[in-house]
């Protein structure tokens, strides 16, 4: 594990007066993917800001080389390096391959920030590594925090506390500026949080499409079909996370996420439906005052956000248009017909461990919905059956490290892949 | 003219290093009316953060005595002076008189930050005065930035260059912490600035709640009576601004206001139309990205936020409720039916005679509406001949002094208070 005080990279470490902390160098992991798409077309749109010096995607070559033909990229890998030899790359591009190849591309010299768009617990490795060796992370993978925030969160602090005691109204005084969300909801308290104290907040307000089942009864929920659930009201988006909005599920994590994002109790985080899905979310401060970020919906917008913070640049998402939209309506969420809200607030508040296992069994879940071996109903009832078997330990224990973690998802994703729990009848 | 480089108050000029600019010594003028009273009671919520060093009011010395009682100033000011002596003050408060009374309350050196809730253009001189010593100035005062805009805000300015040249992230870094308003809209916008870069706005969005005739024809606005008028919808305020609210008027020079406040082209000043009057107002920025600051009507939360920048203090200002509202509505304004918008508008792109003759203007056709001289139609039509005639100048000219305003107001009050202008039928 390298210092926290190396300044190698020119990052991390006690800032000199007036130092430009832009990050320039960019490493993509996940490249090929829907965020890693996006963040090369945001990236390319600003080619005097940035240089893509690393890609590394799971399996698509194909893209990838393309990718590397456009890029110049310093270096690539592509899954477990095996088939890098036959990639065709541009002259000077290196290939790193191996178990650690994500963890060396994110630890370059050359690197000031890490984008994050792979899945999966896997991922806290480059986090953790970057982050120690003084690299600004950008973040997609919802492990990093609902997994990992107690290992991530700790090192985000350090970076931040070193710019504070020397120059506090930095923006890189902020853990924000070292681990920066990519999600339009984290991205909208983010933004609302710029300029602002900590201690002025007295609660963060995530706001909910309520996906497509609004309305639905609980006779109707136990019979929606996987056709049913994939079309989503207001954003286009994966089959997973999409899923996940019908559920609330991927409202739950979020919720667990802010909680080590901004280090707020479970308690001061609301969850709002707003079927328009403009106010991408709020923040309520002390004072009575409220601010909420809105937009348009369009990942570019936040991806862009944590590549320029604190600056912002022209983008092509276009600026929510109040007038023509009309209306906005808030209501309360159902926790009785969306249990998965619930059950996500109690994993979050019984800790990592719970969090962990409820993060890989919703993998499996969503998984098996998708496949027909669950219902859509049987979902949150799956969440709540691993939070409570992997969820807590016998005995007091520390906190789990990366092992740990793997080692957890991997038990989980086991124990409710071959299990016959919850098939539809 | 005292210098701009002063720091015999300790505000001013080339700040130490780690200085806390946080204002404590508060002068109050106009701490008898709506503002000023409601200015005293958040003042009083938090004595370990301010001391009311002054009072000053234009004729209610019954409450001035009750407020000097309370707040036990160093000074008072009532009037013109003469009715000082009959005052019941605590012993230590000194009675200041003469025309130049407001000028020496706000550039004493205890005083910190000067408080305008005094009306007119009159105003314009102890709010010089206060920025030419160093002073934070927060106002209510629609003149200061109408009228007086091209005065005010260069001095703002300098005092935030100073800052600036030696921290640039320093909250005092900016015109807003040196000139700040008070009212609703203006404070929304200027929270949402916060942490933002000026050259990330693309728009300044103002809402505005329509007033109780958003959707009365034309006709039916020829026969508006003032206790029709005098009926807003969400906020209870004093008759002069409900009627502007209601001939939008208000939102006209809240535009001036906004051009001046953020220095941005009247192009980039928007209006919209939002009956809940939950949002007070929104910045959309570069990226598409929309920051919206939302509250109930309650003018402790500006009057506040003006006293405690940048920081963020619990207020009784109640926080608004997304749910409980449930749906909130945004339409196009119809300058057609309401013209006083567009009116302020061009009377802002002619300058400052125009922007001064339309608030004078405004003035003198409130009065004459409430008194049965002048129709609801006659409000806009009044305003736009006060533009076409005091808003010129036959030959290019430098811009008003504080002596060429005044005169200007008291030439258009004279010229339309005593005109046979839009008399009803």
């Amino acid at each position: 594990m390298s210092s926290l005080s190396s300044t190698e990279a020119g990052r991390g470490g006690d800032p000199r007066p007036g130092e430009d902390r832009r990050p320039r160098g960019v490493a993509l992991l996940g490249s090929t993917g829907s965020i890693g798409r996006q963040a090369v077309d945001v990236l390319a749109a600003h080619p005097d800001a940035f240089r893509v010096v690393a890609l590394a995607t799971g399996s698509n070559a194909g893209l990838l080389a393309e990718q590397a033909a456009r890029l110049r990229p310093a270096a690539v890998a592509l899954g477990d390096g095996t088939s890098l030899g036959g990639l065709d790359l541009p002259p000077g591009t290196e290939r790193v391959g191996g178990a650690d190849a994500l963890e060396a591309l994110a630890t370059r010299d050359d690197v000031d920030l890490v984008v994050v768009g792979t899945g999966g617990v896997v991922s806290l490795r480059p986090v953790l590594a970057a982050l120690r060796a003084g690299k600004v992370v950008a973040t997609a993978n919802k492990e990093t925090l609902v997994a990992g925030g107690h290992l991530v969160m700790p090192l985000a602090r350090a970076l931040a506390g070193q710019v504070r005691a020397s120059r506090p109204g930095d923006p890189y005084a902020s853990p924000l500026a070292w681990l920066r969300p990519i999600d339009s909801e984290h991205s909208a308290i983010w933004q609302c949080l710029v300029g602002e104290s900590m201690a002025s907040v007295a609660a963060m307000v995530l706001t909910a499409s309520g996906g497509p089942f609004l309305d639905a009864s609980a006779v109707q929920l136990a019979a929606v079909t996987p056709e049913q659930a994939l079309r989503h009201p207001t954003w286009t988006m994966g089959a997973k996370i999409t899923i996940d909005s019908a559920t609330l599920a991927n409202k739950g994590l979020e919720v667990i996420e802010a909680h080590w994002l901004y280090d707020v109790d479970y308690d001061a985080i609301e969850v709002v439906i707003h079927p328009q899905s403009l106010v991408h979310s709020a923040v309520r401060f002390v004072d009575g005052s409220l601010k909420a970020q809105l937009g348009t919906p369009d990942m570019r917008l936040p991806i862009q956000y944590a590549l320029t913070y604190p600056d912002r640049r022209p983008s092509p998402a276009a600026p929510p248009d109040l007038i023509a939209t009309g209306r906005l309506d808030f209501r309360a969420p159902d926790e009785t017909r969306f249990p998965a809200l619930r059950i996500a607030r109690e994993a979050g508040r019984m800790g990592p461990r719970a969090s962990a296992a409820l993060i890989a069994a919703d993998e499996v879940a969503v998984a098996r919905f998708l496949d027909g071996t669950l219902g859509f109903t049987g979902i949150p009832a799956l969440l709540e059956s691993a939070v409570a078997r992997f969820g807590g330990t016998v005995a007091p224990a520390p906190d789990p490290d990366v092992e740990e973690l793997v080692a957890l998802d991997l038990d989980v994703r086991a124990a409710f892949t071959t299990t016959r729990f919850g098939a539809p009848a």
